[in-house]
């Protein structure tokens, strides 16, 4: 008899078939004896299809407009949650942002939740019914609404968790827990049980990317239980809480890797003091979100400076650059597309000395060339030639003892198949 | 320099190519010195495919999800209307319902507006904004998302021209303005300049689908004028307003038709007091819209009681028919789905005797049986057989003087097709 927020991706309501799969599962959850609250986001492709639309009239659309057209996709999914939960007999009521009552500042596209109301919703659940929340949205102080950015539906689910006071936050998707690295990359990556906010924090904004980092961090401050969960299936999957005993106390909790960054190297700077600080400065006002950042030792009083950031960010990075060359005295810049970050991230990382010796020593076994090093004191980042990523990915994850001793495809085969691919071995 | 609401429906913004078109004829009234606030509604099929996704979930999905469902399709036109706008370098900006101020009754599906707060809209245009209001729908007072209708945008338009005071309400649509006829039925059918609310009202109701009566209904009673007009040329169209010395003073103003209604007769009913009441409280109750009533005088006490209604409501219509027969002791019931009703419709009939002699006189000469008729002090109504409505519109419009010089499909032609077809005839 628990009280519990369950939040569905875009995936799980992608058709008028999933969505009364989801239905279905709500209404389980009720007849278990639980209260149920549903926060869903847009119907699988439908927010890339407003974008497009956007895109053919304004090459830069009102950021006011935009969020209020991406806003519909999820009050599409809500209504239609709704009606499916309703022709099944039981009762439901759609809620956009602005009805959950989750008001956020005006910063359109991007907007931070300031105040939930949550007095509507625990009404609808006194009386029975199951409230489908539109995720990823709320409303500013003048009426208008506004996004959470990307992925901001998970944000939604955590803000209405605590605004209800909810026992769990459920959070439903096409994988089935945090696992210790993506399977794809390392066949042996296992899956946790449980992992600290802080774990989950640091694996989130190194690249993996099963939840929003933003919802974490809300979900630590608020002290809400998230329970990353796969949509199809029963399976448990994996809380994400405080650190406590019951925790596993390995030294490291899982290794991320993201290749959306690329590298940018300024070639002999006029080393002077306030360089670095020009660099960056011009970098920030023209909203480069710059990760790491390598300053070499000046010789004979010029200097290489290396930052990465995203991907997405090196057009404006790239204008930036050439308006510094000259004012900098600087010789040229270099664009490196072709690299990865690897982290490995563990709370454990703080009392056990002797993490980076074993990472080197891995890396350098495989010889996985680093090119640069970033630390925190639960995380070590390395960036790497692109084409190393597996490689790296994998010899870290058996250097930090998390290999499983079962490979992730095989568990992912039905019995037969399996039974096939092992008599194939054999022939 | 007039204060303008330019309302444009589906088919105006049924594409991003489109929805440029009607930006551009908003700035060039922006241009001319005007102030405009645009309505829109859906665009093109949206509101069906939204239906169609509701019909997939639920045979009968709870209004209120319905309505909040349905009004997004506004919401998408609205937002992508102000990004073509501000893409063209003018300031727009959108208002749903709610943001618009529309509040009404909580009569989901079919919502009335109750009252409108338009300052924030004024606030805009005195800023030199172009409002864009999400046309069909309104907020009730418990902040739940309603719907006026189907067609209801056209009302939308009309309440913002009243709540900020506009001088004139214009509605595009494909067609450019009122017709003393449907031309596609009488080709002979004349443009008019001004119709009075009465006559456009009568011949809403009477079959003629330009405009929606409620809108007509609403401009009448709060005195907004309407322009209808096409979205397709800059043509002079039809207002719509009180009737003056101005408008023309033909006593009918125009013939309407209308084949969407069905005609069913409950023969040999035992006639005793109360017994239309029984069966007319029954078809009430049961959402019959009876339109005509016909009862027939008593035969050896029995008789027979004749109603037309929508087809729409024939299923509901046939149920309390079978359930009334044996109550009523009458033989049976028989329905004619081939019917068609066509109005006369005039101010000018109150004060000119005779029109009623006229009407049978040029059906009798075109050999059109008159199954059965109703009048209103400015509106005369038959209903014949379906397959005779063009020859009863025809000599009707030209028995009262309507017919034009020229015939419509030729206005439709360009020089050179008018020419090439004069041309064939003569050859």
């Amino acid at each position: 008899m628990s009280l519990i927020v369950a939040k569905f991706g875009g995936t799980s309501v992608a058709s008028p078939e999933r969505i009364k799969m989801v239905a279905k599962r709500l209404i389980a959850m009720k007849q278990a004896g639980n209260d149920v609250v549903a926060v869903v986001s847009a119907m699988g492709k439908t927010t890339d299809e407003l974008v497009g639309l956007a895109a053919a009239l304004s090459s830069n659309p009102p950021a006011r407009e935009m969020d209020r057209l991406l806003s519909t996709g999820e009050q599409v999914s809500m209504t239609l949650l709704s009606m499916a939960i309703d022709a099944s007999g039981y009762r439901a009521m759609s809620f956009s942002g602005s009805q959950a009552g989750i008001e956020t500042d005006n910063e359109h596209a991007k907007a931070k939740i300031t105040l939930i109301h949550a007095d509507r919703i625990k009404s609808a659940i006194a009386q029975g019914i199951i409230p489908v929340v539109a995720g990823f949205q709320g409303i500013d102080k003048r009426g208008d609404v506004t996004t959470l950015g990307r992925g901001g539906s998970d944000t939604t689910a955590v803000a209405v968790a605590y605004g209800i006071g909810a026992d769990v936050c459920e959070i439903y998707s096409d994988v089935d827990g945090i696992y210790t690295a993506d399977p794809r990359v390392a066949p042996r990556a296992r899956k946790l049980d449980a992992i600290s906010y802080e774990d989950m924090l640091e694996l989130s904004s190194s690249g993996a990317g099963v939840l929003q980092s933003r919802a974490v961090e809300f979900a630590r401050r608020y002290g809400v239980v998230i329970h990353s969960r796969s949509a199809f299936s029963d399976a448990q999957g994996t809380l994400i809480k405080e650190a406590d005993s019951t925790m596993e106390q390995a030294v490291v909790s899982g290794i991320a890797h993201d290749t959306s960054e690329v590298k940018v190297t300024i070639r002999d700077v006029q080393d002077h003091s306030g360089v670095a600080a020009q660099v960056f400065q011009a970098l920030a006002s023209n909203s480069v979100n710059v990760d790491m950042i390598i300053q070499n030792i000046s010789e004979e009083g010029v200097t290489d400076i290396t930052f990465t950031c995203p991907g997405a960010d090196l057009p404006r990075a790239r204008t930036v650059m050439e308006s510094l060359l000259a004012p900098l005295g600087a010789r040229e810049y270099a664009v490196d597309e072709s690299i990865a970050k690897v982290s490995i991230v563990g709370t454990g990382m703080k009392s056990s000395p002797g993490v980076a010796a074993r990472a080197f020593q891995a890396l350098g076994d495989s010889n996985v060339n680093i090119l640069l090093i970033s630390t925190s004191p639960i995380r070590l980042s390395v960036v790497i030639d692109a084409l190393q990523v597996e490689q790296a990915v994998r010899c870290l994850h058996a250097a930090f003892g998390l290999d499983s001793d079962t490979v992730f495809e095989e568990k992912m085969l039905s019995a037969e198949e399996l039974a096939a691919k092992k008599n194939k071995g054999r022939s």
